[in-house]
C-alpha cells in the first residue's frame, strides 16, 4: 500500500482542466437539446415552441437581464402558472448568473411581500392573473423590483381572468431586448446557486430553500433514469413548476430532449383532451390531483390512447385512487420528498411480485415511500436522538433523513435552521416512519400528525386510509381530538362524494372493521377540508377545530 | 448586481456538509442495487448471483485486497473475458482504494509485462485460460505480484481450456478471506483514480489511460438515459469488459438495477440461445460482432422473440450489416467513443424522418458519429491548428474533439502525452471528419488512414462503405498504395463471404457505380483481414502490404 501521506503514481500530473473537467448544470441541458433536436417541439401552450426557439428565448432572457445589469446573485422572482415564461426562466435567469424564485401563486399579499423582501428579488416577471394580489404585495415593499407582465394568450382558454398591467414593460418586449446568440456559459462553481424556494410552511414565516447547480444536474438526470424519460417522452405540467422547480421536471424533461405541455389549471377538462392530443407520456401531481381525474364526471373522462406514467406525492396515494387511475390506464408510481431535496428523493420501485397481489395488498406496498433515488444517496430511519437505523421490523418509529448531491445548501439568511436541519450530518425531515423487513421506507406521520391514545401510538395516515376505502368518502384527514379519559382521540373530517350521503355511525363501523377498535375515529365531521396553497389539507386548523368541537 | 468581489446573500452560510454533498462513485450503484433488489438476478453466468450475493463477494474482494495490505493507489490487474469476477473486480477493488487494470486478453506477452510494469501492478487475478500467455508475462516482471487464478467452470462450456493454476491461490479462497459485511465507503475525493486502461496502439508502447469516480459515474448514468437502461434490462456481454470498462455498461447496468449476462466469447452458438432464454434486452459490439451476428449460420440464427438494442462503435455499421441485423429483430444505435473518453462519448440519435427514409439513405445517417452524450459537455470537429469549429458543410476537415467530465484525468507517468492530448482545452480524438448542416459528426477517417489521390482526399472508409455494399464481399479495408503518377491510389482487401467467388475487375467496377471514379480502389487483394487484439482491422499491416505490391 502507498505509504499514508506518500502520493502515488495516480496523484501525479493527472490534473484537472479545460478538456476533462466542467461543472455540472442543468444548462448544459437545454444548450445541448436545441443543438440535436432543433425542430422538435419542445414547448406547447399558445403555439408550439421547438428547441430552437425553447433555446433562443432563454438566451435572450439572460442577455436582456444582463443588458439591465442583473447577474451573479441577484434574485429573479416570478409569478406565474404553468407557462413557457416560467419554464424558460429556469435557463434564462441562472444563463445570466442570477437565481430564480418562484414564487407561490396561491399565496396571498402579506406572504409574497416577506419573500421578495427576504429574498431580495430585484426583478419580478408575474403573470397578469396574479396582478391583484402582486399589487398589493407591491404596496408593500420598501424599494420595488423591476416588474415585468407575462400577458399569456392562454389565460381565458384555460380559465382565468387576464387583471391589470403593473410592470415596466411586458415579458416579450423584455425578451426582444435580449440577443438570442447570447453564448452560453456554465457557471465557475457547480456548488453556485441556482434557484431560492420558499417552503409553505403551515406556522411561522417561509423558509428560503436555496438550489445548486450539481444537485439540479444530478436530480434532473435522477428524474430520466428512474421514469425512463426519453426523446419521445411528452410531459404535460400538471404540477406547478414553482413547487420544488416542478420536481426539477422542468430540467430533466429537457436534458431527455423530451416535449412539455404547459397547463395553466389542473382541470381534467383540459388533462384528458391534452393527453389524447399531444400523446403525453408522463405527467406528475399530488394525490388530489389524481382524486380529480379518478372522479372526473363520465363526459370529461376518456379513454387514454395509450399509456400515461403519472407519479403522485406529498402523500401516499390512497389504494381507491390506485384502482380507479388503474382501470383508465394511468400506471401509477408513488414517490416521496420536500422542497428541501429537489422533490421526489425516494420513490416506491416496483418489485416483480407485486403484479400478482391484490389491489388492497398492493396499494399498501404502493403506499410506501420506498426507497432512494439513483441520484441520492441515503434515504433511511434514524433514531433521531441517537441517529442510529431503526430495526427493519415495520415497528419501531424514527425519523426518515436523507443525505446526498440533491440535498439544498441550507437555508437562506437562516444558518440556525439550516444547522438544525443537518444536525448530525443528515437532513431531518421531520417525517416520522419506519423501515420494513425490505428496506423500503414508510412515513408514518408527520411528528405532529400522530395521535396518542390510550398511551398508544396511532397513525392518521393508517386511519385515513381505512377511511379512503369507504366508497362514499372522497377525502378525509384525521387528527387529535383532545380527550379527558384518552387523552386524545382520533377525530375524522370527511368530504362526501358528489350526492352520497352517509352518518357518522356507518363511518366508524366501517372503520372498526378494517382497523384495530382503538384506531377508528370516535368523531366524524362532515365538511369541506381546508387546504394549503400547494393543495395540502390544512391539519394544523382542523387540529384547532377538534379542539373546538362541544 | 453584487459588486465585484463582494460575496452575495448566497455566498453565506451555505456550505457543503455531511448531509448535502458526497462524492460521485460508482460503488453507489452497487450499494443501492443490493439493498433495493436484493434477490432479483444481477449476475447470470454458472448459476444466477443475486444482487445481494454481487454486493456481498464484492465487499468480500475489497476486505481480502486490505486485509493482505493493499488500498489506496495500488493497482489491481485483472485478465479475465467477462466472467462475474472481473464484474465484482469494478466494484470490489475501487471499494478497496485500489485502482482497477483490465487487461486486454487478446495481448501478447511482452505486452502484458511491459503494462503490468509500466501500472506497477501489485495483485493480478488471471483467468486459467490464460495460463500460457500470463506465465511467460510473469517471467519478464522483476517483481511478481500477488497472483490469484480464476477457476471458471464456464471455461470448456464457452469455448475454452483451462490452463495451469499460476497464482498463490483461488479467487474464490480470496473472496472467503474477506468480510461479506465490509462497509460501503466512498472515495475522499471523486477525482480519486478509479481504473487504469492502456490503449491499443498500432504503434509504439501503450499508454495508460486514468479514470476518476466522478466521470465514471457520470458516463454509466449517461448510457442508462441513452438507451432506456432499467431494472428489467437484461444486458448480454458481447462486448469485452477490458475494453473501456465495458464502455461503462460495468457500472451503467448495475445503476439500473439491471441483470448482467456473463459470456466468455462471442460466438453465435452461445449468443442466440442467451437472448431467448435470458430475455435479453441490450448488447453491444464492434461491426464485427454485428457482422458475426448477421452472417451466422441458418441453423444458428433464431427469431427474436422480441426487439434487442444493439449499440455498436469502433467502425461505423456498413448499411448491410444495419439491413440484415434489422431484419432479425435487432434495433441498432451507431456509438462512438475511445479508451480516452469512458468508451462513447457522441451516439447517432434518430430523429423522427429518419424512419421514412430508405435503407442506404438511412444507413448514412446511422454512419454517422452523431452528438454529444448527455453527460458529455461538448463533442465536435475543430480546425486542429486554430481551434476554430469547422463550417457545417458536411465538407470541410478537421478534428473530432471533446471536453467534459467524461474525459480521462491523462495518461499514467506520460505527462507529455497528457498534455499533447489536452491542447487548448480539448482532448484531441485524432479522427478526422466533418460537422453536418445538422450538426452531426462524421468521422471521414483517422489522420493517417486519409488516402491522397492526385490532390484529392479520398476517405477510405467512404470506399469501404461502397464495397460493403456488394453482396458477395463479408469483409473489406481499404489504404493508400504508393503511385508513381497520383501519389496514392486506393487498395483495397477483401474477404468474400462464404463460398463466393469475385474477380479484382468486378469488384473495381461495382465501386465505380457507386463512387467517384477516382475513389474507387484501383487494386483488389483477396484474403482474410489482420485485426488487434479488440477486432479493430490493423491498418497498419495492410499498409506495408500495399507497399510491397508488385
Amino acid at each position: 500500500m502507498a505509504e499514508s501521506g506518500q502520493p502515488s503514481i495516480f496523484d501525479r500530473d493527472l490534473d484537472r482542466n479545460a478538456a476533462n473537467s466542467a461543472a455540472l448544470s442543468p444548462l448544459s441541458f437545454l444548450k445541448r437539446a436545441a443543438a440535436v433536436y432543433p425542430n422538435k417541439p419542445a414547448v406547447v401552450h399558445d403555439r408550439v415552441y421547438s428547441y430552437a426557439e425553447f433555446g433562443a428565448r432563454a438566451r435572450r432572457l439572460a442577455s436582456a437581464l444582463q443588458r439591465r445589469g442583473f447577474g451573479r446573485g441577484d434574485t429573479v422572482a416570478v409569478m406565474a402558472p404553468n407557462v413557457p415564461a416560467l419554464l424558460e426562466a429556469h435557463f434564462g435567469v441562472p444563463l445570466a448568473g442570477c437565481v430564480l424564485n418562484p414564487l407561490n401563486i396561491r399565496l396571498d399579499a402579506a406572504n409574497l411581500a416577506f419573500i421578495l423582501e427576504h429574498g431580495e428579488a430585484k426583478v419580478l416577471i408575474t403573470d397578469r392573473e396574479f396582478a391583484p394580489t402582486i399589487e398589493r404585495a407591491l404596496k408593500q415593499l420598501a424599494k420595488r423590483p423591476l416588474v415585468i407582465d407575462i400577458d399569456d394568450p392562454m389565460t381565458e382558454l384555460q380559465g382565468g381572468e387576464r387583471g391589470a398591467r403593473l410592470g415596466e414593460l411586458d415579458y416579450e418586449a423584455f425578451l426582444a431586448e435580449g440577443d438570442p446568440e447570447f453564448p452560453w456559459s456554465l457557471p465557475e462553481d457547480e456548488w453556485q446557486a441556482l434557484c431560492l424556494l420558499y417552503t409553505s410552511g403551515t406556522t411561522g414565516n417561509p423558509k428560503g430553500v436555496v438550489y445548486h447547480h450539481r444537485g439540479a444536474y444530478l436530480n434532473a438526470v435522477g428524474q430520466a433514469v428512474t421514469y425512463g424519460l426519453d426523446h419521445r417522452s411528452v410531459y404535460l405540467w400538471t404540477l406547478p413548476m414553482f413547487h420544488c422547480s416542478g420536481w426539477t421536471f422542468t430540467w430533466g424533461v429537457t436534458a431527455a430532449q423530451g416535449t412539455h405541455v404547459c397547463l395553466r389549471r389542473v382541470d381534467p377538462r383540459l388533462v384528458y383532451p391534452l393527453i389524447e392530443e399531444r400523446k403525453v407520456t408522463h405527467l406528475c401531481g399530488a394525490p388530489i390531483v389524481l382524486n380529480m381525474l379518478a372522479h372526473a364526471p363520465a363526459d370529461v373522462r376518456r379513454a387514454l390512447p395509450h399509456p400515461v406514467l403519472v407519479v403522485t406525492g406529498g402523500a401516499a396515494p390512497p389504494s381507491t385512487v390506485i384502482a380507479n387511475m388503474e382501470k383508465q390506464g394511468f400506471n401509477v408510481v408513488h414517490a416521496y420528498g420536500l422542497t428541501e431535496c429537489y422533490g421526489p428523493a425516494t420513490y416506491c420501485a416496483t418489485q416483480d411480485d407485486w403484479a400478482e397481489m391484490d389491489l388492497d395488498l398492493r396499494a399498501a406496498r404502493m403506499a410506501r415511500q420506498g426507497v432512494s433515488y439513483v441520484t441520492l444517496e441515503e434515504a433511511t430511519v434514524l433514531d433521531p436522538e441517537s441517529l442510529v437505523e431503526v430495526p427493519r421490523d415495520g415497528e419501531t418509529m424514527g425519523e426518515l433523513m436523507l443525505r446526498g448531491n440533491t440535498v439544498m445548501r441550507g437555508y437562506l439568511k437562516n444558518p440556525s435552521a439550516t444547522d438544525e436541519a443537518f444536525a448530525g450530518g443528515w437532513f431531518h425531515t421531520g417525517d416520522l416512519g419506519v423501515l420494513h423487513p425490505d428496506g423500503y421506507i414508510e412515513v408514518k406521520d408527520r411528528s405532529k400528525d400522530i395521535i396518542i391514545s390510550g398511551g398508544e401510538n396511532i397513525s392518521s395516515l393508517e386511519v385515513e386510509e381505512a377511511l379512503y376505502r369507504h366508497p362514499k368518502v372522497l377525502e378525509a384527514a384525521v387528527v387529535a381530538r383532545p380527550d379527558a379519559r384518552w387523552g386524545e382521540t382520533p377525530c375524522a373530517f370527511v368530504t362526501l362524494k358528489e350526492g352520497a350521503e352517509a352518518t357518522a355511525e356507518e363511518i366508524i363501523a366501517f372503520c372498526r372493521d378494517g382497523l384495530a377498535h382503538y384506531k377508528a375515529p370516535k368523531t366524524v365531521i362532515f365538511r369541506e377540508l381546508p387546504k394549503t396553497s400547494t393543495g395540502k389539507i390544512q391539519k394544523f386548523v382542523l387540529r384547532e377545530d377538534a379542539k373546538n368541537i362541544e
